[in-house]
């Protein structure tokens, strides 16, 4: 995995735009950029500048001029990578980037795989592996929560939590380790009722990060919301209105575009993404007709349900639909919201009558609205934007976002409970060590100081190129 | 136009890629981003920095980190633009991008227009309107000879030749005016016939690069090539192993993209897009249907034409469909390829023959080939980038690409035809010198050394933003 000695280059840069930068890295980008990079004052040469200095000059093909650019010198250790290191600032053209990239692999580079540029920031010990990962995060972070968990794990955050554990298992398992040097002898200097408090904090934190995936997965990937009511009873219109309203709110800065994806809602920084709402745009519904099941399926998908009814409904029809989908949603944290719609189609104040025979278990789902008039919707954002403040997780907690993270972290989990089963059972104590140390090795795993090829493989190669 | 004092900002990177720049520029560009920008080392200011440095860091709003990134200095007249700039290197992502520009706008900045660096640029005298032009040209070239022309021009190549003939008009200018000085008094300082000579002199070169601009334009744009033919001709089967061809070439260096351009090939640097190919592709051949209307239409799009015939098909009937076309291309400098396909079906020493018996003065124009095994095509492709060399017109050549250039020169170059109608017509000498004069104006205008806002509105509104 390591290529020590080569010297990689890729464009960094997007394709359109003004400018296109292509990094180049590993000890002999001075020496290869000299050979194609010709300053204003001829007497420069990039190996004897100074880092972080830019010098202003031409890209050579022999005669002929590809292009005049910057290029930025980055002398390791100070760089990225933590190699030497040069960063070219071309005109935007696709067939100048192509140009120089074939004039940098001619002289002696090699064209970088995808993520080889964090890769080698975290073989050469830069930033760990949980931060080599958070830099893909960030880059495709699009909400402010999302960002601020990738940028927190990136500064070290999650590391910071992951070392501290590791440290009092260490602490642990050294502890047990030398009670075991001394074999038959039948010394104890690990207090065990002490240890067990010690491995059930631990777990306890452990535990945390694993539950907080669910959330930092959602925040990360948008939260799925689900409507589902019967037919007509305005869920199309609802999200047409919370979509169109979004819109609206969309900062419009030129040249800076805000992806907005299809049927995604941004509140207070957190994005909901509204799921299978294909069916609620067709003017049959569809999903009527497919009934119970299909809503079932639907629900599956979901983190919370909106189920729309109107007021014209009576109490007795809207609390039979909502005990069906409670029974779809129990054993789960997902959550309903009950919104009563078309309120301004009545004006016998049937809301008081309705609130009040609605079962009283739901007062707190319950929410009147008029999609049509836009009527509510603020109290419906601000209730979904409190369903992530109320899992008491701030964002700048450590909140796992990664899969790979969450799956080590369950691990880690699973060895403290045997751990925990073995100390409570009174099995022999190298059995306890080898879980702590199992533990440990997990840990390790998350923060890249224990890794293989593979686990590097799968990291990186879902980067891009130029990262 | 000119809003000095005005900092504004803008990226200048494409969306995606690993890495995006924002672009700063204006008197307060340091002052503003020292309220933004914390550098790792606090002490240090972005105003007191050496420019062309580079300087490590956070882009803070309030408490929160939005990235960690590289900043560029660049000091007055030391810029792009001539004025104080900074280059802010963050993550590529939407929302940080949208961040940073927000914090900018709020701490002073305004959102750059199209092209208002470049504009800069030229305001402050850092560049002329020509070269501005060219950058455009440079970020939009796809071939070698595009590229090549674009930064001959930016480099100033087409400045001087304009600056060369705008000297020698002023020099006979200000001669004519100096005897108009004199009055009554009938002294010549210029020698008519000689001042002739000159003015033929210029004319001759403004004509040279008024007939570049069809040249130019084809090799900016693409040469524009079309195929005709009779039914199963073999036409598509033609284009496709062309089409193939290319593909195959195109140079496959990761992260560079060669935008393939649909049915466009590239020869030795020179583009040719094949125009209305869609009927080729269709199994029933529609363009037949429609006739020899349709036909001329076609070649009237065209520099280049494709005659596809069989080469069992008899010299008569090849000789017939060759007359057709060769009157519909009378009067133009279009260049007509004849095609006698399908020579792998021949084993008769038909090719023979048909040479012999194909119009004597067609015999630059054939070639036999076969589509179907790819013979012949490369005689093809080296006959098609001929067609550029055969034009006298070395690529290094000053070479006019831009509708606006060619639309000036045209105007100067009539303004001439009236000094010498004026010269041979002994018309009053402040007439002729009326005329020399609109012609100066007109050079004045491709530089920029005479504009107007509405010209340079023109101009700029077409460029990115961020350039």
């Amino acid at each position: 995995m390591i290529r020590s000695g080569e010297t990689i280059c890729a464009p960094a840069t997007g394709a359109g735009g003004a400018i296109s930068i292509i990094r180049i890295s590993g000890s002999d980008s001075f020496t290869i950029c000299d050979k194609i990079f010709v300053p204003l004052d001829k007497a420069i040469k990039l190996i004897d500048q100074k880092g972080f200095t830019i010098i202003f000059g031409n890209i050579l093909s022999g005669d002929e001029i590809i292009d005049e650019v910057l290029v930025s010198v980055f002398k390791a250790p100070r760089s990225y990578t933590g190699e030497n290191a040069v960063e070219i600032s071309c005109h935007a053209s696709p067939y100048i980037v192509r140009r120089i990239m074939e004039l940098l692999i001619k002289n002696g580079t090699r064209a970088a795989n995808p993520g080889e540029f964090t890769q080698r920031a975290f073989l050469n010990g830069q930033i760990d592996l949980s931060q080599a990962e958070a830099v893909a995060d960030i880059i495709a972070s699009a909400t402010r929560s999302a960002h601020s968990i990738a940028m927190n794990q990136m500064r070290g955050g999650f590391s910071k939590e992951i070392s501290r554990l590791r440290a009092d298992l260490l602490n642990f398992a050294s502890l047990i380790e030398l009670e075991l040097d001394f074999g038959e002898e039948d010394v104890e200097f690990a207090d065990r009722p002490e240890l067990k408090i010690l491995i059930l904090k631990v777990k306890a934190i452990a535990d945390k990060l694993v539950n907080s995936f669910s959330l930092g997965n959602a925040i990360k990937n948008g939260i799925p919301v689900v409507i589902v009511g019967k037919p007509n009873s305005g869920k199309s219109t609802l999200l047409n209105a919370l979509l169109m309203e979004e819109k609206a709110i969309v900062s419009e800065i030129p040249g800076t575009t805000r992806d907005i994806i299809e049927d995604t809602i941004v509140i207070d920084g957190v994005e909901f993404r509204f799921i299978d709402t294909a069916g609620l745009r067709e003017t049959t519904d569809v999903i009527e007709k497919l009934g119970i099941k299909k809503t079932h399926e639907k629900i599956n998908q979901a983190s919370v349900v909106l189920l729309v009814d109107e007021i014209s409904d009576s109490a007795e029809s809207i609390n039979k639909r909502v005990k069906v989908i409670r029974e779809m949603l129990r054993g789960s944290d997902k959550r309903l919201f009950i919104l009563i719609n078309k309120t301004d189609q009545d004006s016998s104040g049937k809301e008081n009558t309705l609130a009040i025979s609605i079962m009283p278990e739901e007062s707190e789902a319950l929410l009147f609205i008029s999609a049509k008039m836009k009527k509510g919707l603020d109290e419906l954002r601000m209730r979904l934007s409190e369903i992530v403040l109320k899992d008491k997780l701030r964002l700048d907690d450590v909140i796992i976002t990664n899969i790979r993270h969450y799956e080590v972290m369950v691990r880690v989990s699973e060895s403290l409970d045997r751990v925990i089963l073995g100390l409570d059972s009174n099995i022999p104590d190298d059995f306890i060590a080898i879980d702590i140390r199992q533990a440990i090795h997990y840990l390790g795993e998350i923060t890249g100081e224990i890794t293989s090829d593979e686990i590097l493989g799968n990291i990186f190669k879902n980067f891009c190129i130029g990262k």
